[in-house]
This record gives structure tokens, C-alpha cells and sequence, in this order.
């Protein structure tokens, strides 16, 4: 077990700046611990207060009385000194915290003497001692299987899965999913955002494992990705990246990953102003996009542009099994955003559009509604508005079965006379589980929280629904290219 | 009075396929007239039922014994022979049916034969009385004003203003804010879909007027705009357009309405596949997207590459103020949304990132916290997580008042440990009524269900927010450029 395991599954955690006022970040480290439903002992340490949150609180670190492996530091920056004498005290004695998430920000980000100073005495202890530091100015890490979480983030959301029987039918919008995604930001709030997003999409889900790695003072990207690529439950990697000191590393890291995981990389300092923003941030040079781009793209890495863009792609990744070919077919419900996502296909040299054969061509003329078009442009057929629920499961059904064709894209704006729940069940029926032809669907679902119903439903079932068509066009995109530098391998 | 306006404020409409079961479009027909509270009269017309939804029912056209001005056709498209058969009748024992909707499709757009024969049959009918078309194959008409409504879309809201006091505080999300935001668009469904997003927005909006043109075998974009152009409640145009013959037309149109209204421009058919799949659709020629793009441009038309770029750019529009200047500043609370923010103005050389006066520094220096950091990138400031509600407020007003800055754009991933609704009203207190210092504040508060209070309470006070920072740069780009074009005139 390598010292860095203690910080995904500590025996004891610390936390130090710990509150009872909900307006302190201390306050939500605390709560979320509990919520997670983390199985050890949680020791807050709080200078004034006896009980936190209903637990016994300690004045120092010199007086938690049981095993600690992990210390949160979330306490006001300019205490680091105290604190680090604190530590050395409880080192001498138990020698047992083995990580420090040091969520409090106020270090080198200032890049100015003081947080250069805070940083270093932080780092000089933790050294002296062999201990691994997160941070410092991150939100630390959740697991989902171990049932850590060092954040102070509230989504609104229990972050533990649902435990004990699940209710028949529909489930509540309390139930995560896990889908084996696994996290590691360089900035602590957009690793916050994440768990935001992912938690309101309609069918909530879990990221697997997390790390807001903040500074890089010590623990830094190598030492997460090679704990994700451990994982056996990881099955695709996201990235935020600002710039990193050990890009040919990094490089080297994620050209060993992706020949089994996927890996998803948002790397921001594409135009010179944003670069100049990424240096001012975390302390790091962005460095020239266009020789990150080229690196990553060389390694199997999948390149985004939006955080939108990030959450859809490791969905695909993680939901839709990967495309046997490139020939696509665009089948919708919809003439405008038919045309919209077709239009899109045109922005990725990797989407073959192609027709179905003759005989997948003679099953649509038979089951269609009379007013469905196909034939007129490659690799595109209309079911139109007419289409009923029976018609929209036939559609996917004749295309997945087409040998012609690898990849469906299926969009439909659910019209107020169909049914949502009954569409939900023929389609859950066709393709759950896991896609079993073998062919990823990329069904977009219009619009707005009026299909939520559906969208929920299917992905209850496992299945993936995407908001937008240029969202399902451009995870189609990514997957098709992940796909093509795997065959190569 | 025109003959058009009878689709906007009709005396008496007519619902042809009128249905009492829910599975049929023509159910949602009457329901949305009657929701919307239509003040005239409803005719359904069904040659079974004596009464549809609680209204007396009539078995065909003729037997209708009021004024009736709009006929709405939601039957089958067979019927039609023999439905122009009772029209003639009706005129000439009546004479009063001004403007005929053909939400029904299986018509031109069919591409065969019979499609068009139908077609013919309902245009020489209507063209021999004096009677206007819109559609076929469309969804028909919406006007806020004058309560009307003959679309079969289900968007889960009441489509009416809310009527009667408001109760004090954040309102529900039954209350429509109606901005002036007036819609055509050639794709019923894209229409249907950006009511149904519209619906779906924090505080939903109602737009103002809605016409889906469908085969536009009649009335068509021109008669549209001319009605909007002269609407004095229309304080906005977005449009989504496939193909249209008379492109002439329709740019000295567009160029004479974006002289007082901005006008807002989905077009598709930018790749070959795309404009294949739009020429199967309504069976109009896409024609070049470079041809239009130049054209359009040159007459002040602003164009956008998605449906979210739509709904937020028209929400910019009708929301904020034009702005005085180029300059621009990005203030944000989170560091790797801010460093994206940045990202995302390099591609738009219409956007000067320009920094605060230095008596402005001075003032951020006095108010933020100590790890609020600016100056090393032009234009962005980071006033850091540690900000309180009163430090967001500040860096706002702070940025507002500075005499070298027209535009703010403003970020935050909301910490748990700040109160929305404080926020809401620190925020609402500062910029409403309609934004008093004349300079757009373009509002990011992230991410997803969590922020949904303090965005909800903002816009019910006329303010804007956004959800991605990409939907707000580029919004300040599109006012930039029609600011631009405005004083360049």
C-alpha cells in the first residue's frame, strides 16, 4: 500500500479549522464527511469549541487520542506556522498522519513573500516527516468506494450512493449514479462545478474518485493519474489543466493510460490573454497550447473546449460501449435539429455519414409513418413528428441492426401527445443492458426540464441522454477518435 | 388594420381535428387557447363528438354559427379535399375566415406528387377568398399580448403572463417574464424547443410573439418581420432559417428592421451533409452559408451557431443595456472558470480586455480579500473563494463605477458557505432596475441545480444570468458587434 492510498482510504481524519457555523467552509468538511457515511473516526479540531457538529472536538492535533492518516487543514492561512509545530509534536508522539489536504488557500498562489514562506514552512514539516501533501488551495479528494470526501462543497445532493432496496420503476432524483469517473482538477472550483453539474444532470451521478491537487506544492498530477490508473474501478479519466512544470511526464503518464482508459483533457491558456490569467491562478505557466495540444493528441489523450463539453464526453466514455467503425447515421424526429446536428458532423473529419442498406431502408418504408423522408442526403432519415412511440423504438431498432451502420445519433423534441414513460420503457427495453448490439446511441432528448421524465428514466436504466445535439455530435466525435488511436495501437 | 394581423388578434378561431383524447395534437390546440385565456370565441370542429373539452363542437366549417377569422387545421392531410370543399361553402355563406394555420403536414414537404397536389388544392382555396396561409407542416402562432396560442406544445408551464398581485420575495417558477422577445422560425420543432427551453430557464420567459412558418407556401419570413418591425412590444428578433428564395428580400428587410431591433440568426445548412439534410426537409434550398453569412452580416444581423447561443444572445439583447464601449473586464470568484472566460474572448477581436483606472485598483485593494489577486493579466481580477457576499457586491460595483470599463463580465462558482439569497439581493439592489450605470453586467453564477435560487430571485428583477461562462462572452461579443454596427450607421 503506497503512502498516497492513505489518502483515498484513511484510517481516522483530522480536520482541522473544523465549525459549526454553517458560513465557514470548516463547517461542510465536517458535514460532508458525515453525509458520505465515512466509516472511521473523524476528529475535528476547533481552539474553542468542545463538539462539532455532535462530535467530540480537540483543541490541537497533539490531542486526538485515536489513529490518524489523513489531516484536512482548512483553517486560516497565516496559522500554518502554529499548526506545523503542532504536527511535529504529534508526529514524535504517534508518527501517524501519512497526507495532509491543505485546503486552505493563502500559499505560493499569492506570489508574494508571505505565501511563498506559509507554503514552504508547510512543506519543510511535511518532508521531515514523509508525508504527502494535496494543495495547498484545492477542495481535496472524495471517494466514492472508500466514502472519503474532504470538500466543502454543497451540491444539494446526498454524495453517497443509495444503499438497502431500490424502488420499482422511476427512481428519485436522490439516487447517484456511479459510472467509474475519476477527477483530477488543478482548480478547486471547477472541481467543485463538476460535482454541481454532475449532480444536476437528470439522473444524478457520482464521480468515482476525485482530487482537487490546487498548488502542486507536493502530490501533483503523476501521482494521481497513476492512482486512477491502479483503480480497476476507474474507467475514464478527466483533467482540468492550467500548465504543469513535467508536460513530457505527463505526456509519458497518459500514453500508458489510454491504451485501456480513456483520458479527457480541458486545458485552458489557448489565447494569450487566458494564458496570461492560468499563470496569475495556481502559480504554473500555461505554456503553449499548441505544443500541449499536439502532445496530448499524440498520447490518445481527448481534447475539449467547455466544461459541458468535458461532463458529456466522460458520460460517453463511461455509458456507451466504443464504436465498432466510423459509418454514422442521424435519425431524427426532429427536421430542424436533424439538420443542425448533421450540419455539426461536418465540423469532424472522423464521422462517416452513411446509409443504411437497401433492406434497413425497406424495413423504415414499412414501419415509418408515410410522411418520414430518407435517401435525399447520406446517412440522415426524418421519422417526422407523426412518429408514435412504437415508430421511435423501431427507428433505433432498424438502425442498430443495419450493418451498414456503427454509430446511431437519435434526436427527437418529445411532442406533448407521446408519452414519456412508455418511450422510456420500449427504448430501456431495446438497449439496456449496455448496448447489447454492440453499437453506441447518442440520444438527444428535447428540451428542457418538460422531458426530464424520459431522460431520467433511461438513464436509470444505464443508458445515456445527452441535452443538446451539438453535445451527442461531439461526444460521437471524441469517441470516434479514442477508437481509431486504440485500433492503432 | 392588415389582413396578417387577423393571425395575431383574430375575432373567433376555429380548431379543425380538435380532440378530446390527449394522444392527439389537436387536443393540446384547444387546451393552449383555453390556457393561454384567449378572450374570443373557440370553434372545435370534430365530426364525432358533440363537445370538446367542455365547448360545444361543430361537425365541419359550415356549421360554426360565429364570427370566426383563424382556422386552424390539425387534421389528417387527406382530409384536406374535402375541408377547402366546406372553407368554399363557409365563404360564401359567411366571408369571415381571414387567415388559415395548416399545423397539419404530409403536404410540399413530402416531395411527391400528392404532397403537392394537396398543397395546390389548399393554396387555390384560400387564394380564390382572399384568405393568407401559414404553414403547412408548422406549429402556428403564439402571441403573448393578445392571448393567443394554436400550438400543440405541452411545455409543462401555463403559457399566460401571470395576471394579479405578485407575492413579495423570489416568485415561483409559475410566473413568465415577458421581454419583448419575438420568434420565427422555419422548423416547427425548433420553435417547439425554444419554448420548451425558454420555459426551462430559472425564471421562464415567455416570448412575446411566435410564428412557425413550416412549407411557407404563403405567408412567409417578410410578412413575418414586416409584423414585428411594427410591433412596438418587439424589442428583439430571433430567427431560424433553413433556406429562403428571395434572399434579396430578406437582407434590405433585415437591414432596414436592425436599425432600431437587433435581429438574431440561426441558419443551417453550413456543411454540405447539413444543407442536403435541410433541403429534405422544408424543401428549401440552403443555399451557400458564406452567401448568407456575408449578406446577413452586412445588414446588421447578428448569427449564432447553436440553439443555447439563441435563447442566451436573445436573452442579452432583451435584458441588457447596449453597451457605451469596447472595454471589457472579467471579475470572477473562481480562478479556472475565470482563466476559460478569458479563454473564450481571444476569439473575438470585437472584445477589448482593458484594466480598471488605477483609483479602481485602489478601491479592490481596500475591499477584497487579502488572496484577491489582479494586473498580471489586462483585464481580470480574481477577487478569490475567500470573497463574501458583500465582497461580490463590491467587486460589481467597483467595476461598474470605474470610468475605463463598458462591459463586466462576472463569475462565481457559489461557495455552500454564502447565502444566495443575501447575494440575490445584494446584487438585485446594486443593477436593478435595468442596470442604472448604462454598462451590461454579463452574470455567471455556476453550476447547475444549486445556483437555482439566486438566479431565479436576479432575473425575477429583470436581471440576467448566465449558466456557462462561453454563453456569456459570447453574448458580450454579439452585443459588441451589433453596438458596433448601430454606431457605425
Amino acid at each position: 500500500m503506497s503512502v498516497l492510498d492513505a489518502l483515498f482510504q484513511p484510517t481516522g481524519v483530522a480536520v482541522l479549522g473544523a465549525s459549526n457555523n454553517p458560513d465557514k467552509a470548516g463547517y461542510y468538511v465536517v458535514k460532508n464527511l458525515r453525509d458520505m457515511g465515512y466509516p472511521g473516526e473523524i476528529y475535528p479540531v476547533n481552539l474553542r469549541e468542545s463538539q462539532i457538529q455532535g462530535l467530540a472536538s480537540y483543541p490541537n492535533l497533539v490531542a486526538i487520542p485515536g489513529m490518524c492518516q489523513l489531516l484536512v487543514l482548512i483553517m486560516p492561512a497565516e496559522a500554518i506556522y502554529s499548526v506545523m509545530a503542532d504536527l511535529a509534536a504529534r508526529m514524535e508522539q504517534q508518527g501517524d498522519i501519512k497526507v495532509i489536504v491543505c485546503a486552505a488557500s493563502g500559499f505560493a498562489e499569492l506570489e508574494n513573500e508571505e505565501g511563498f514562506r506559509r507554503q514552504e514552512c508547510l512543506l519543510e514539516t511535511a518532508r521531515h516527516w514523509g508525508i504527502r501533501v494535496v494543495g495547498p488551495n484545492c477542495i481535496g479528494v472524495i471517494d466514492q468506494e472508500n466514502k472519503v470526501n474532504t470538500t466543502f462543497v454543497d451540491n444539494g445532493l446526498p454524495l453517497h450512493a443509495p444503499t438497502g432496496e431500490q424502488a420499482p420503476g422511476v427512481p428519485s432524483t436522490q439516487e447517484l449514479r456511479p459510472l467509474g469517473i475519476s477527477l483530477v482538477s488543478q482548480s478547486g472550483s471547477v472541481a467543485a462545478m463538476l460535482l454541481m453539474l454532475t449532480a444536476s444532470l437528470p439522473q444524478p451521478v457520482m464521480l468515482r474518485k476525485f482530487c482537487s491537487i490546487g498548488n502542486m506544492a507536493d502530490v501533483d498530477f503523476i501521482d494521481i493519474l497513476e492512482h486512477y490508473e491502479q483503480d480497476e474501478g476507474t474507467k475514464v479519466i478527466g483533467i482540468y489543466l492550467e500548465g504543469y512544470s513535467q508536460g513530457r511526464k505527463l505526456a509519458e503518464t497518459l500514453g500508458r493510460i489510454t491504451v485501456t482508459k480513456p483520458v479527457v483533457v480541458l486545458k485552458v491558456g489557448r489565447s494569450e490573454a487566458g494564458a496570461k490569467a492560468a499563470a496569475s491562478h495556481t502559480g504554473s505557466l500555461a505554456g503553449s497550447y499548441a505544443v500541449y495540444e499536439a502532445a496530448l493528441r499524440q498520447k490518445g489523450a481527448t481534447l475539449v473546449h467547455s466544461m459541458r463539453e468535458l461532463v458529456y464526453t466522460l458520460l460517453a466514455f463511461a455509458c456507451l460501449p466504443l464504436p465498432p467503425g466510423r459509418n454514422s447515421f442521424i435519425m431524427t424526429q426532429t427536421g430542424g435539429m436533424g439538420i443542425f446536428a448533421t450540419d455539426e458532423t461536418g465540423k469532424y473529419p472522423q464521422i462517416n455519414l452513411a446509409n443504411l442498406t437497401s433492406e434497413g431502408e425497406a424495413r423504415l418504408r414499412s414501419a415509418m409513418p408515410p410522411m418520414a423522408t430518407w435517401g435525399r442526403a447520406v446517412g440522415y432519415a426524418d421519422i417526422s413528428v407523426a412518429a408514435s412511440v412504437k415508430q421511435h423504438a423501431a427507428a433505433v431498432e432498424i438502425a442498430l441492426n443495419d450493418a451498414a451502420i456503427d454509430n446511431l445519433v437519435f434526436l427527437t423534441v418529445l411532442p406533448s401527445f407521446i408519452s414519456q414513460e412508455e418511450l422510456g420503457i420500449a427504448w430501456a427495453h431495446l438497449l439496456a443492458p449496455a448496448h447489447p448490439s454492440g453499437k453506441p446511441v447518442y440520444m438527444v432528448i428535447l428540451a428542457g426540464g418538460y422531458v426530464k421524465q424520459v431522460r431520467r428514466f433511461l438513464e436509470s436504466q444505464g443508458l445515456l441522454t445527452f441535452e443538446m445535439p451539438e453535445d451527442a455530435v461531439t461526444a460521437l466525435a471524441h469517441m470516434l477518435g479514442y477508437a481509431e488511436y486504440r485500433r492503432g495501437l
